[in-house]
């Protein structure tokens, strides 16, 4: 397979926004991307849009030469395929684009990830969230995914010691690095007292531990490493591209705290990078949930089994750290457009690793690791990201 | 990029199977694909599923990961992956799966499509099936697919004099062979005077000249061709697969009674596989509703322009001539689960170049081709396969 590179990146802002419609958020983080890589999109050969209910959320199936289409480029008549994984859709269609180019079967092309959930009323929005974990066996029953997360920190509580207020200081520490960031949903900062004390969702996740219900776009254009001097000084290559699955349903699982399907991904990823955890310096993982991202620590190797409580409570992982996680906000302050969540993780982790993120850069590092999860972990997709120097 | 062949086939009915969930018949497909194979689970590296509006239709996302499961493979921890092109969902799979074999990441993959449309009021089904159109500049000025592709007619017989009644030939061959098809919805033979006379839906299509809507499931194990013959004594190459997309909307087109993504997937086909139209010996084209197939037989190059009426009216591609055009009785006939079409064409022609049809055997032939379309042709999907002898 060919060596793939990241040649450029772009997003939307992440939030409530009711003043542009999907296909325009789409469109625009696509351009920025386009001319953040200094390409023509004549040279483009393929689209590929993650995405996880445009069918329900918006009545509109068929995204991705929707996409086309509104960028003027369907004269072209490019490839564009629509990915879903529920949550992890946007990081399944980079795993795609990836395959595409490393293939051969096409040289440049625009991975997407594109969701507006505000367009619908929340309890609908709920609903539809809940359709990415098993409807028959969970959802008819009334258990909802911020339900599911909660019985996983409650299980690690138990098992770990884990305490309430090391869940809460995901939050805390979400919000510090959104208030960094122009693109967060949130850009106010928490004390831990606020989260503590903020209304029950799902004992113990409170409204604070939960990922908002965001729009918004992102998208990157990769290309042939071998061509990509041609159009950047920093390529950032994609030194390793998996996905692993699990069973839908939580009560298949064989223990609540360890989600198998990152455990195994992570492992394939490391593999193939011929790398470890201890040389990843920024880290983009899923914090859907408080717990989401303690779990995620746990299960790409960051920290031991049981520690990551007390670890992120420490600090061991904030901006300035050896590994700084979420430094874009993660999916808790930056936002949570399903779809586009794990492309945007590759576009922080871009600017990251281009030394261009500004007050929330981490310090110099080579290599950054993008998690992304789908509904309580039935996907979970691993890239590693080098930058080239 | 490694030769890739596909191994195994296998379908479900199709029909109005109310007695079988979509996870029943999304792993029928897939374990009658397996047997047929010789392959053990414990070989596969990653599973494609085409789907169109699952979310929709039975209020569950993220199917890929839910058929696995199902399948009782969860504990491989596969990579699953759902592929989303409106009616083309199946052939999208069907492409992605291809390019994880030729790439090298992974040897043996299971494409499957999977749809279930009849968990619902037949006018939510019509409904979802037009968020395959443009939403906000067709459906919601109340342009559904059937008035959309009618227009297509009206303006095919303007320009080339087609008739009402080469049209309602179309529906009349395509049932001849849906009799012959254990697995169709259809199996009743129609006259041309039935098709003319059925319940308008939108004038020049009536009821007849339509695909109903269908639940059903396909499924075709792919693996690296040099390690075919260990499987089967008639390895089917996949010699092209390729994918164009066009405008959303109808009336951006330039020519309503050319579908451009069409001809540009074909041509880009021929010339991957070096061959030419006049090579195929049987082909499965999209027929949504009848005007759908006269289209496909102009532009993937079997018939000059706005010649397919008569051509087809004089059985031209009916069975056992020298190009026999669905055999499975298509979509009309054999049924339109819409993310499962592209992918039962595969498995008829797998079936027609092995010569396994039985009654509905065409001559023997070593090239057939694929042709699945999404929307009113945003989408088009071509594949040639081979028999290797």
């Amino acid at each position: 397979m060919r060596e793939v590179a990241i040649l450029g990146a772009g997003m939307t802002r992440f939030g409530e926004l009711w003043d542009r419609s999907f296909r325009e958020i789409g469109i625009e983080a696509g351009f920025q991307a386009l001319v953040d890589a200094k390409l023509s999109s004549g040279d483009l050969g393929a689209l590929y849009m993650g995405n996880m209910a445009s069918g329900s959320l918006i009545d509109q199936e068929h995204i991705a030469p929707l996409i086309l289409d509104y960028a003027g480029l369907a004269g072209h008549h490019l490839e564009a395929v629509r990915i879903e994984g529920g949550g992890a859709s946007g990081a399944l269609a980079l795993h795609q684009g990836y395959l595409a180019v490393a293939s051969g079967a096409h040289d440049f092309v625009v991975v997407g990830g594109a969701e507006k959930l505000t367009d619908v009323a929340d309890t609908e929005a709920n609903r539809i969230i809940n359709s990415t974990a098993d409807h028959e066996w969970e959802e008819v029953f009334g258990a909802t995914l911020p339900a599911l997360w909660a019985m996983m920190a409650r299980r690690h509580m138990h098992d770990y010691g884990t305490t309430r207020e090391a869940l809460a200081s995901v939050a805390v520490q979400a919000h510090e690095m959104g208030a960094k960031n122009p693109n967060a949903h949130y850009r106010n900062r928490l004390t831990l007292d606020q989260v503590l004390r903020a209304t029950p969702v799902a004992e113990p996740l409170g409204m604070l531990d939960c990922a908002p219900l965001s729009d918004g776009a992102a998208a990157v254009v990769l290309g042939p490493l071998e061509r990509a001097r041609k159009f950047t000084d920093t390529p950032i290559r994609i030194v390793a591209s998996q996905v692993a699955c699990d069973t839908m349903a939580l009560h298949h699982r064989r223990d609540l705290t360890t989600i198998d399907s990152t455990v195994v991904a992570a492992k394939r990823a490391f593999a193939q990078a011929r790398r470890a955890p201890e040389d990843v310096g920024v880290a983009e993982v899923h914090d859907g949930f408080t717990i989401s991202a303690l779990l995620a620590l746990e299960d790409l190797g960051f920290v031991p089994k049981g520690q990551s409580g007390p670890a992120f409570a420490a600090g061991q992982f904030a901006l300035g750290q050896k590994l700084t996680v979420n430094p874009s906000g993660g999916l808790k302050a930056q936002g949570c457009p399903f779809g586009a969540v794990g492309v945007a993780q590759a576009v922080e982790v871009v600017r990251q690793l281009r030394g261009e993120a500004k007050e929330r850069q981490a310090p110099a590092t080579n290599l950054g690791l993008l998690h992304d999860v789908g509904g309580t972990g039935a996907t979970s997709v691993v890239h590693l990201l080098e930058r080239v120097n």
